[in-house]
């Protein structure tokens, strides 16, 4: 039995809902927004910079605390420091019992376990343009604009805190792609691969 | 119901013998070496040359015949005769009925088709490393060497007729990792999803 599934997923793909479905048909824990409050609580940084801080590229970031801090470059930026908060609470909330949790690297920082089960769910891109429009409405930039944009972040921030590539097809025990098979499919897949 | 399953896979990770076991199980029909036989009727190159074509990549059989007939840049090559062969070989063995395809870039060629369920098996690298001395012997070369090599001309292989990366996530409805999940499971899932 997987106790621990951690869910990555392509930006419009659907898979927050999969991973909630998951939780709930397995009586699981879910964490994903409630994980960043946590994260927040233990670093004492602002929610909206966590939240933030893991779908984007930590550059900017580094930099801007660089300079207004003076830090010398060995020394810890607001980015390293919040990785290692979250961390900390992924590997805690691993300990704590059977769970779901979506994003944050999380497949990454639970890779010495061996009861985790770590899925990616991708979907072809006119069923996630159209996804991102009906949950997040329509903005100036294109549907297929925001995607990249997005799905590049969370590449860059992925690369830059585990070395990996993100949505490489051997970080995950399975991928499944939402647009072909159904969400419904998905989380059936998932829910028989954790018992 | 998908009437055509194919199967890309790394090698070792057991992904033939996982098709095998799935056409068994739905009363598909299998192809694989046979195919290579039927590619060989098609076009009267030698089998051997065909095998080979299928997994290698293509540059040196292009010179090799480039030199031997003086063929100018813009002619056909061997291997661009044998790829166009096959595709006409798989569209019809498509055609013909329900079927498991290993290997031989059949997700590409059938992409059209909106029938088909592509799948992807890969495997860590201590599982396929020990699976490949068992199936094919020790040999000079490390098995981790003979991994590498296989796999990277695959996907050179790949790329040239494709114009795709081998192994892309976003290239299989789903993506399996025998090594985590067994072979078994494995093929359990692929049969579910095919009904």
């Amino acid at each position: 039995m997987k106790k621990i599934i951690t869910i990555s997923r392509q930006f419009g793909s659907g898979g927050r809902s999969i991973g909630k479905e998951v939780a709930e048909k397995l009586g699981y824990d879910y964490y994903d927004s409630e994980l960043v409050t946590q994260v927040a609580e233990k670093t004492g940084l602002h929610p909206s910079y966590i939240e933030d801080a893991g779908e984007y590229a930590p550059g900017k970031s580094i930099l801007s605390y660089a300079f207004s801090s003076g830090a010398s470059p060995g020394s810890m930026n607001a980015s390293d420091y919040l990785w290692s908060a979250q961390c900390s609470v992924i590997l805690e909330l691993a300990e704590k019992g059977n769970c779901v949790i979506v994003g944050r690297c999380a497949d990454y920082i639970l890779r010495d376990r061996d009861d985790c089960l770590n899925v990616f769910i991708h979907a072809n891109k006119e069923y996630r343009a159209k996804h991102i429009v009906e949950r997040y409405g329509v903005r100036d930039k294109s549907p297929e604009k925001r995607l990249e944009e997005k799905d590049s972040k969370r590449k860059v921030n992925y690369k830059y805190f585990t070395g990996r590539v993100w949505g490489n097809i051997e970080n995950y025990h399975i991928s499944l792609d939402s647009s072909a098979l159904t969400p419904e499919k998905c989380v059936d897949i998932i829910v028989d691969l954790a018992k």
